[in-house]
């Protein structure tokens, strides 16, 4: 069996771990207030050249998503998103079960538009009964895309645009940034991303990580007692340097840039694989994932030797499936799954 | 100025006044136990024939809502809804602050349908990610809709054995009740949805009460400790007494249907009224909101002698207004609604 | 039977109950938007002398509770009240269920005073783990209090001292205001107490309304969307001038405070009834709500006649129970109760 | 500067993370679905002697804490707990913000006792205004307690023959159960402990884990749909490995047995040095942490050389801290901990 089916199929990068081991017995305070955690917080606020942005590490994407989200909004608020966004789709409903409704959008390919944005808000406030309408408090994007789109600097810059304009929060979903940013089409550096918008994370359990996000409020702007938030939420891990560690040295020497990268090399000739077996691809996507439309025999044929993700059935023959690449996919694992493709199709 | 904009325009019919005046100074214990409430709960099982069925009273409608929902739902579950369902449009969030996610389908006209149900709870079921989506555990239908249309007998028996099969509830918001079970074009007794369905409320507020929903539960199904969830969601009214006598009014010598005909009689009047001057209705509507087209200009003039409400633009020159009659609509109304459209139009 | 058992024993003070009839069949707009509501809250305004004051109309205790509660506080807040506070006891968990911790003070007589809530909120400031516990946002108190006490003018300033000082909201939950205000032991008047919170409200439900709670903001400093908290928590009446009607005519010719005082009367004679049949009261409330020390077996000989409610067991021989008067007591009440005494005892 | 100020200061114990490495690059599907998390709850229902308790691991505390009982419970409900229970005081009201009250009871020594339970019950099941009361649906206790002690087999019997009797759940949070139940004064085992609840967590964070709590329902009484639940409260780790692998070292060869006897074996010498100082311990702990008071000047000299957590003001001159051992606690740090003693006091 070959796995393509995600982003995190093994442990941690390797220097992340032997980080790890050397710094096991190293005694510290904990919840994150230890001198590892305040190091990554410096490393990424550098990265970033936001010097007084506030960092904090959270476990995982979904627990981050409704920490920051809840602690953002107002109860009479809702959070625009997606139609295909993580949070309106696969979180098992944990926005709302914070109080909050997620109103989504049409998203072709993933993206939402500025002007969409504007019309639903615009809507809203010319509505007779406004009153009785969730209040848009925060436009949440996943940058790349579920569908692994990215959007353009001039798209980004447009929607924070209209956000201010309009007072609303927005908020970037980083859980795959590092595969965002250093792909061929991104036109965005990490310091342009962060200054287009409020908040955003970016992931550390599909880039190399065991598990770790780290969410940046990028202007002086982190809601208040959020490290309350964060405990309430359950996201608050006691032994914090867990993910000090894992962040310090994932921004040293460029290491989360250097593995983004290398997971996006894999995804380009991946395409070519793909290609070279005459099969089509669902979108355009220049990032870690692909979707990869096979006929139902084919996709039954080839689950049996690599593992991927069902994505969608295209139509009564036809079925999309997902394969990603990763810090950890080898041009073997190609080789193989282009074995693979010519003995199954 | 003639006002069509609400069914709840007025205070209460005057039998329902005379009443309360009548028993204003009987002593009653409170929260719903007294005896006018047990007297209004036996006369509303008898019009349901459900002699062993559950029904409590509750003030207004968005906490029915509420309430039903967060009791009949476990955390993990939704509310599938029509896009344009009350609970998904205009009540401000409450199901979601409750932590439940509203499901919404596409609905023309304000109608779900059983397949859409099925095909909806069928792809969630085989979904490799099912279990990071919220569950659908209950569909929630208004009868009639927010559109003014009605689902038939075949309809709602299709729906309801879908939901049987599937291990749904199947909640129906009679806020307008009255109004779909006497019009011409309903196709179902009170007891026949009373059976096809598992919960529904009866509105009071908009036929002819000062306020108050009864919600029955049909089938020996009322979620354990109820009051309680009525009670915690602000819904329980010290003075129950307020809610029963209005209820038993209403259900002595058929009150309830008899102003809800009233109502639709003026609805088909109001029809006529709006064909004689040449202008469309957005659709068929057999119930007591209706749904006119007017050029922007025409519905400017008019507004300033007819207060409707604003439904949505139509395009880019058109508008469509909602005209509601009620219980307490007159001949006299429509004859100024008349002389009001040819003078503005 | 004879009721003492509360103060909502009837319907409508007959005043309000005339001024519902006479304007029933005026249309008006709904939602507290209409012409009684505006005058309702003028009114109040006046009253309270406090010309920028919000005033909204809710439906009922707890809801308003969890309403104003809800909207004033963020996530990680809780709201200090007595241990004996209606939201600590008798809400069904409703401020729970919106998210916040009840924080519960020792409460001797109902009341707590400036220096626990100071003493509570420096414990807090000084933990090394404040960060893990609910920061205190609010104080809550009712007046009178639950077992018929009332702050002084002196203690209630020093709590509000102590908010302010403390960034802590003041919220006073004046279910029974009248019977507090009227009290021969109040040295507080309506103006004073409103400037003396930041935010209250005045009962209507057990003083004389069928229904309705008037929350007064005192200070311009309304939640924002406060309108679309009401409606989120399923307090906003669509036909709000049931609401507005009635609290304009409690607060005509001092409609209010009159019979409030009626009902302050009648404790004192009811007092000497039982006085006067060598029976102790649980403590010295100067309001509405007596608490009589029976034996049990004259608890029981006395239920037969006289309903009351069950207060607490006193020991194992000795259990107390509560009257209440209120707006509708009448001398003829307070005979029948001698009678039943001395034939009970 | 010498650490006993809790008992997560280290990274992991050496053998869970030398598994974590070996394993690093051998790829597995996520989300707790992974061949290390299914040898792993073997493992646990091996060694709780339960083959039909359901093993699923989250990663904190506190979110262990909010989901199985939001998973648990029902709305109306809230949860039992000690004055000083985790949940009641350093969660940061996380079980509110899933919508439960904490009903605190009085803990001398951070114990609740079956009588308390029956006799709140039965208060709550007597009380008029029962249905106006949060239910109480579930008894937390922590084994050990917060501070220290533990119950012993009888109580522990009579506790979980009264939940029965009532139908409460009884759930242990066992952040520390190694440290409790290789103590000197335990005279529970293991499957002991696991018959005698509902459902328990073995703690992971503070007993030789980088991080990882394991929830044990004994009883075939796993909520329904709970990876739902467990996604929904973001505890569901997309590496779920992570947690998997570090359960199943620690339950291989005893070794989280081992190193908690250790841990104990510590506390006793712990205990020696502090009595050879002539200092009191606020309680007769048993356990891994330790209660010493001391003159406020020694506390404030002795906090420079010696790291400890601030438990309570005893006196006006006097304080109490906390010392924790651990399974990394060293002989050589008690030495160290005598000498700083010598030249402190």
């Amino acid at each position: 069996m070959i796995y393509f089916n995600s982003d995190y199929l093994e442990g941690a990068h390797p220097d992340v771990l032997r980080r790890l081991v050397e710094t096991n017995m190293v005694q510290t305070i904990g919840y994150g207030c230890d001198e590892y955690c305040a190091s990554a917080q410096e490393k990424i606020r550098e990265v970033c050249r936001l010097p007084d942005a506030d960092v904090h590490f959270l476990i995982a994407g979904t627990q981050t998503n409704t920490t920051v989200i809840a602690a953002a909004l107002r109860p009479y608020q809702g959070v625009i998103a997606a139609e295909s966004g993580h949070i309106n789709c696969h979180e098992s409903g944990a926005i709302e079960s914070a109080g909050h409704k997620v109103i989504a959008l049409d998203a072709p390919e993933g993206k939402i538009s500025a002007a969409q944005v504007a019309e639903y808000v615009h809507w809203h406030r010319n509505d007779e009964s406004m009153e009785h309408i969730v209040y848009p408090g925060m436009v949440y994007i996943s940058y790349p895309t579920e569908c692994g789109t990215l959007y353009t600097k001039a798209e980004l810059t447009a929607l924070y645009d209209t956000c201010r304009e309009l007072g609303l929060y927005l908020y970037i979903d980083g859980a795959r940034l590092g595969y965002g940013l250093t792909s061929d089409a991104c036109d965005l550096t990490l310091p342009e991303l962060a200054r287009l918008c409020d908040v955003f994370y970016i992931g550390g359990t599909k880039v190399g990580a065991l598990c770790g996000e780290a969410v940046v409020f990028t202007k002086g702007n982190k809601p208040k007692q959020f490290v309350t938030c964060i405990k309430q939420r359950g996201a608050l891990l006691a032994k914090g340097r867990l993910l000090g560690i894992q962040f310090d040295t994932l921004f040293t020497d460029d290491l989360y840039f250097r593995i983004s990268r290398h997971a996006i090399d894999m995804a380009e000739k991946l395409k070519e694989v793909i290609r070279s077996h005459r099969l089509s691809l669902l979108l355009d996507s220049p990032t870690n994932q692909q979707f990869v439309i096979l006929e139902d025999g084919q996709a039954e044929r080839l689950g049996r030797r690599v593992a991927f993700s069902f994505w969608e059935k295209k139509d009564d023959t036809h079925t999309v499936v997902r394969l990603a690449t990763g810090w950890s996919t080898t041009e073997n694992d190609l080789e193989e799954l282009d074995r693979a493709l010519s003995e199954s199709l």
